[in-house]
């Protein structure tokens, strides 16, 4: 059986949508790297550089942080990463580590203690002989377009490079992400500020300051061809706060004066509206991604920083709060198209449901720890029965890495497998499933980046 | 394969029951409309006169509301439908939609944008030649038993009239639906007081005469043949208010005062061991539909009012107030055979603990949006491995319309497919299979219905 | 198809690991009662004797209390449970059921009304014949090690007798149970306390003295060959007090004196970092349980006391309070090798992203309602998609039954019909599938209970 295809359907299906081209609507690659383009070191380096979930995994197993974050050789560090895959059936890591090696590298043995060495050798031999880098792996993985993930202070320096490089196709479009804006309790948010201040060229010391200082950063962002927002909700507003009591809770902010919840819940809520606003104005997609906690490990964030890869599936947010939040933006017509992420599957049908009573609102796909094969499947199996299938935006990244985007391929197969699996039972119709796929695939997240 | 069963045994048992009649133990059928028995129009009224379902359907794929409630034809309504269903693969509605075609038209096709057309001539042919109306779909559906959803004021006039009409066999018996009366701190709460009063001929003025007048409205259902009782639990009580705050509570509805939180809490524990002392003087069944979110889009519902396909999935219920009150009922002799819903299928699992905790408590069919193939599924499993399977009450419509007996049929097809592929990997054996699925189509919920 | 094994790499595996020696290390099996091994009775008072979970379904089935907890003939509660099994497909006591008859008393026959006559007389007839007795189905079942579940107060007299018996090979060993240690609002809490002073020979009259005294009781558990302590979590804590307020407190319980939720989650977390303390020093492993609600039937308990089958599946653990507890005994040098159980399965997803952000911290075997098919199977998968499945534990039993050793045969069945399925699909390596379910059937488990 070919990997992930079950019947001969899901084989016809995904025959007509494996080589489309690739729009990654949401990751979190460095457009410095693109830009900059350096040829890798060695598959140590790629893999376990910056990945914070594969160094998790290696925890997990009982793997010293010598061999992890520390000091160890790459080469050490590979050895002890291969070693730990062979506990860890199951894990979409172990499918991500053998696509990765196959779609690029050619590689198709194992990955264990035994191969290790044979692997490192001839994965760098190919680093080395085809003098792999980041644009390199972009182009062979057919990506049209990249949304990466930028604060709204950002200057966009490397994007503005990018969008005058000739020599580069692929879109590589900035993200509006606003979790520090909103942020306001923590201890440099007035620091925070004064970079906006900069950035936006604008003096912010009240509220109608910032919200200037905002939209005028967002419309540089769309200038840059920003199609997309984001936000990891961090604290859910089940109230909005009028302008005055707005204005009260950010001075509070600038000047490190306590806040209470109920202040912080209005004025986040009292924000969701103004933001809404704005996208909607220039038609902008937006992003909630819900339900994590994040730096969970006290010890490992102090020694290692954030990103180090303790962050924890979160507690599902309360329905009738999302609901709150979602209606009020469209009664104030401050709701733009929105993708709704949550990282504790328990959620997901809440959500699905949610989602279906509110215009333009959808579910995306599986986030995070919810990103392997039975997640994806579940997360297409409760789109379909609560929303129509069809107009799921379809896969994203999510990653910090080149080489992630096997993982469309990963998605493609178990979409197909699902959908033929759905045909061979008669439960739905082949000519439907062969456009179906090909939206979901490409057709609909190729929309979502394109202007209207 | 033939729709939704995978093995022989499969086909074994579902051939012992897709003949068996129907017993529809709960559903929101008009019992003017069977009276009535007026032919339909046309298969675009059928489908879309009134069921907020396909409505819902339809927005999340993007069509205009003008197709959806709004002023265009039934022709051009019924054609857009047929659109959306080419994106909702996984969908029940695409099911349910294909089944009634074939069940009830003879019809084959895949629904889509091509065979709009041939489908709305043919469907509508078939309508005009049999003069298809309500009576006619519930005898060809051999339908012994359908148990309405009826407020406790409502008159039953033509449940008299179904009762008393000898060409009619089907019996169309009224179920007791209390949310109204439950719902202290509406507006309105005291003119549907004064409905009450005058459905049960006793003047409301206090609780006492709250409580004969509601008992006397019970006599009277079960006069006509109720069996029944239903609620959609508004407020989960982990109180009970004694009879004095009880009194001072009522009195505050009836007069519009406020109610706290911890006061209604009170009221309605109070109430739920009134009413359930009276369902077990006349061994009626008490429903408990639990966990949804009701008229979550404000824009729509000011538009087109309740029942408008934006209800939402609520919040999972406290078990430990589940709990609280079903011990509460036991203890004070006030615990009826119970069928518990959850519209969060998260729930389901400690639900069914709760249940198996209880005499004579049990969860009930896959509700609403967890009414699909892989949420049927996923029911029976939990109720299988928590409970006894065998004492299931089996499915019921939930629904509005005439067609969906159809979902009987959906219903028996995932029950044996289940039972079949475990007698085929011998993890039951076939002779208690074919009993089983049999009490679960037809034996239990007859017996649920009859009087003992 | 043999039971449970679908690919011929699942029968491969499981070839490999059926006869492997079982590593009971979480049970509530009776020393005294492996001691003295008296030969049983009839089948009827093995099965029904003390087996709630037995009680429980076939309350659910309808069974009159005469039949279960009451006084008909062990013949007669055997035949009535054997009626109701026709109705439990799909329930693990369906499959335990048969498989114990299968693998202890060669009787492969269905169960049910017809046959229930003659299954008696057969089972009676092996156990006669065969004298079967708790160490004959010990032995038979190759347990090499039982770890019992123990007051800290017991004395741990039978587990003396058993160690010094050299005729008996099977190392049964005592775990360390500290609720009735943290339960200091029971009414009876200073009786306890007596107690503990007693088997300490320690009088307990403040915090420091208590401290001394459990220290005192875990160094003789530890002396008797504990390697594993256990708690039924009863109130998240979410936050720590002090020395001082802690021992206010205790004195507050000592005294029977009012305990507000607050003080108590304090004392709780104090002594959860005394006790995690406690446990590094000897590397133990802690057990947490959590998510249960016990006794919710008042009428039930009443009549009949604890552990009568009418425990319930509890809410699920709040994941920051969960997420608290752990990064404080971590910043505490208090973490040991921990494993969570939850009976919530909604929350095992969040808990596995939990466990995976401490060191040596895991989720356990799917525990008592979550403890079949296809609760085994979500357990296995949702460990292998957030940890390496690799370093699972393993399975036990959690069972009071001589002949609950055949569940270990039907986790090995499940773990290698799921990694054989992986297998056959291209999704992982064979040789690496090989290692795994050994590790997984017995050498992680082999391993936990083995001194360092």
């Amino acid at each position: 059986m070919e990997f992930l295809l079950s019947t001969p359907t899901a084989h016809k299906l995904y025959d007509t949508v494996k080589d489309l081209p690739i729009v990654d609507y949401h990751c979190h690659l460095s457009p410095k790297e693109i830009w900059e383009d350096r040829p890798f070191d060695n598959i140590g380096a790629i893999w376990l550089g910056g990945d914070h979930y594969k160094w998790r995994l290696m925890r997990t197993a009982g793997i010293s942080e010598t061999y992890i974050t520390g000091t160890a050789s790459w080469h050490d560090k590979f050895c002890r990463y291969a070693e730990v895959l062979e506990l860890a059936a199951g894990h979409p890591l172990y499918h991500w580590s053998h696509m990765e090696l196959l779609q690029f590298f050619g590689i198709d043995t194992p990955i264990g203690k035994d191969t290790a060495e044979e692997i490192w050798e001839a994965a760098n031999r190919v680093i080395a002989e085809e003098n792999l880098s980041p644009r390199k792996l972009i182009a062979r993985s057919k990506v049209e377009c990249i949304c990466t993930t930028d604060d709204i202070v950002d200057d966009l320096g490397y994007h503005k490079l990018l969008r005058e490089d000739a020599t580069f196709d692929t879109a590589v479009l900035p993200s509006f992400r606003t979790d520090n804006l909103l942020l306001i309790r923590r201890d440099d948010y007035a620091d925070y500020i004064a970079r906006l201040s900069d950035a936006a060229k604008i003096a912010v010391t009240d509220l109608t300051s910032l919200k200037e200082a905002v939209a005028k950063r967002l419309a540089f962002f769309v200038e840059m061809g920003c199609r997309v927002t984001d936000i990891g909700v961090p604290f859910f507003p089940n109230r909005l706060a009028d302008e005055q009591e707005a204005a009260d809770t950010f001075q509070k902010a600038l000047h490190g004066e306590p806040i209470t919840n109920d202040a912080y819940k209005g004025f986040l809520g009292h924000m969701y509206v103004f933001l809404g606003k704005l996208y909607c104005q220039y038609d902008l997609v937006m992003q909630w991604h819900l339900a994590v906690m994040r730096n969970c490990n006290t010890v490992l964030f102090r020694q290692i920083g954030p990103d180090c890869g303790v962050d924890c599936v979160g507690d599902s947010i309360v329905g009738g709060n999302l609901t709150f939040m979602l209606d009020a933006l469209l009664q104030n017509d401050a709701l733009p198209a929105t993708i709704l992420y949550t990282l504790n599957p328990t959620g997901t049908e809440q959500m699905a449901s949610i989602a279906a009573a509110f215009p333009r609102v959808c579910c995306g796909a599986a986030w995070w720890f919810c990103d392997h094969k039975r997640g994806i499947e579940q997360q297409l199996a409760v789109i379909a029965e609560n929303s129509a299938l069809g107009v799921f935006p379809g896969m994203l990244t999510d990653s910090r890495s080149f080489l992630s985007y096997a993982r469309h391929d990963y998605f493609r197969r178990i979409l197909c497998d699902l959908v033929g699996r759905w045909v061979a039972g008669g439960e739905f119709d082949e000519a439907a499933a062969l456009k179906l796929v090909k939206r979901l695939s490409y057709d609909n997240a190729k929309q979502l980046v394109s202007k209207k």
